[in-house]
């Protein structure tokens, strides 16, 4: 039992449950936690070489600066547009932080990332969870009718790798007197982002990670695009030196190198619509994805049973046992030879099933 | 002004402020942050030229393994008595979300650590600031007084250097129904620590740091002890990921080098008792330290006066403009050279003050 001076709100919580990370030395195929099946970039390698004791020793710059200037580059605003992270986990915790006081309500759109609740409930906040429309589409007046401090928005969205439209988001962002934070871990593997609407509405704040995109889930390097008001804000409450010293100078040097980082975000890309295809082609039912992973449908509804047979086989993907997700499964996107493997042995046990 | 979206415990809030940090390539006597003046161990070094690509594209342990394993083994615990955070900052901030409810109190001796009611305001927590006894011994029963749901308590405490026996803290834990967080970030520079405390009180949260003791301020690597009941309700809290797969590579090749870390320790409580004593015989009121730095009252009484006289001269130290500190500079152990300048800064100011 847990003691009595443990906050009776974390006594009744589960906190937040991450993928299966099997050990370096197992020879899996994993396709369950969203990485980046490419390797970093070379620049990234070069400046870990270029790490010094001296660096470790002292405390980094509290701003990470030399990583908000090559962000703020990157979109062209300014670094003080830019707030650095501890992976973009740590940029949803200080907007939770920033933004929602204890009794306040967080909103989102549901099913999302399973993180939010987890936040929120350390925050003492309520949430309210409206349901996506039937193709998934934004519900905008359910939204805007929960009456939220803050309303989170994954885009693309996780577990579905469904994309709302940056014109959709403008409308909500307009409509809406609270903070709306656009959660776009995956939108490099979009044909669009929301970037552009920070100039011109003060309660969009954008997060990024460094984890998909850039192949740096190992680094934790996050961050988030706002006015420099609001980011102004959420400084107070980051803590005093949330990025290392190594992740800020990494991070940088991943975000310099774009023609890298773009030939991985196409391949994978093209390999989803591969993936996606062939196993619509099996009787699977996969929802049109913008994301390195995508959620697919069973064929005969067992996603428990898919997702042991295929973990029976070395290939690892991510199955939750709820409500509206037990017929499905969500596969991140690999290397071809990943995939393959991935197909062969869903193929293998779709044979065994018809056979037995 | 503030957006009215952030919260108003937010837009009221300073934040802390860090010490002033000078880029790498600025020529300074640096003895304003309590850094370690020795470089990491080599083996850290060592650590860090074998991280791979691979490590840095896939998530990390979520619960840091690899380090709270070397943790454990260097305090004769189990894994489940560990926790590990992004730096000490990170421990606190887990304790503060774990234990103190919004509006709940926490409690601590005054003048400490100035990040303390900085989370507290961020948990939208009271706080109660307890004045340390003139010789600065615990004031337990004042401490006890203020029915507070947690008490922090910094041994050494900084900014002073002081320390209170864990006799004493012994029979604060006793005493106290509530959370009593004892943070030893500068317990190797001490004669002894409250670590054994945690077997028999299952309300004692002892936290750590890799900052100064092993030199990796820039690293971010700190960690807890306490039951595994209570470090497992930390671990609720906690972000997903809180450390990078670098950190705690390095972070547990740097506790594995007792020997190297001892010898920074030795030779830096050698020189706090050289440095101490040499001020003394300059007029100086040096408090008795079992830190990294020591805290001094400037003859003549303006500590701001010699802090920006001793900045032109390229040395940096602390100085806080509050009741009770305006007389004191707080001053880090450096090596034997950058001390020597130091002294030497002083009495070159003593000297022209005299002569005006």
């Amino acid at each position: 039992m847990a003691p009595q001076f443990v906050r009776a709100t974390v006594r009744d919580m589960e906190g937040y449950v991450p993928g299966e990370q099997p050990g370096p030395s197992q020879r899996v195929v994993k396709l369950n936690t969203n990485e980046n099946p490419f390797p970093p970039s070379e620049r990234v390698m070069q400046a870990l070489s270029e790490v010094s004791a001296e660096m470790l020793r002292r405390y980094p710059n509290p701003t990470a600066d030399i990583f908000r200037d090559a962000a703020a580059k990157l979109h062209g605003v300014s670094r003080q547009h830019i707030i650095a992270g501890n992976g973009s986990d740590d940029i949803l915790s200080i907007a939770t932080a920033t933004f929602l006081p204890p009794g306040g309500i967080l909103a989102y759109p549901d099913p999302t990332y399973s993180l939010y609740p987890v936040l929120a409930a350390i925050g003492e906040c309520k949430t309210a969870t409206v349901p996506w429309d039937r193709d998934w589409s934004l519900p905008i007046d359910r939204l805007l009718a929960t009456g939220a401090n803050a309303i989170y928005l994954a885009n693309p969205n996780a577990p579905t790798g469904t994309f709302v439209s940056p014109l959709k988001v403008a409308e909500l962002a307009q409509r809406f007197p609270g903070l709306l934070l656009i959660d776009e871990a995956y939108a490099d593997f979009a044909e669009d982002n929301c970037v552009s609407l920070v100039d011109g509405f003060a309660n969009v704040v954008v997060a990024r990670t460094l984890s998909k995109a850039y192949s740096l889930a190992g680094l934790r390097m996050g961050y988030a695009i706002a006015q420099p008001q609001v980011i102004h804000e959420m400084m107070k409450v980051k803590q005093s030196y949330n990025c290392d010293a190594i992740s800020m100078l990494l991070g940088a040097a991943a975000l310099e190198d774009q023609v890298y980082a773009k030939s991985t975000w196409e391949r994978t890309k093209s390999e989803r619509a591969r993936v996606s295809s062939e196993l619509t082609q099996l009787g699977w039912t996969v929802l049109p994805s913008q994301a390195n992973f995508i959620l697919a449908s069973v064929p005969g509804g067992s996603g428990k049973e898919m997702y042991l047979g295929l973990k029976q086989q070395g290939i690892l993907v991510r199955f939750w046992d709820q409500p509206g997700l037990r017929d499905k499964l969500r596969i991140s996107i690999g290397q071809s030879h990943e995939n393959n493997a991935l197909l062969a042995g869903i193929q293998m046990l779709t044979a065994a099933g018809k056979a037995a």
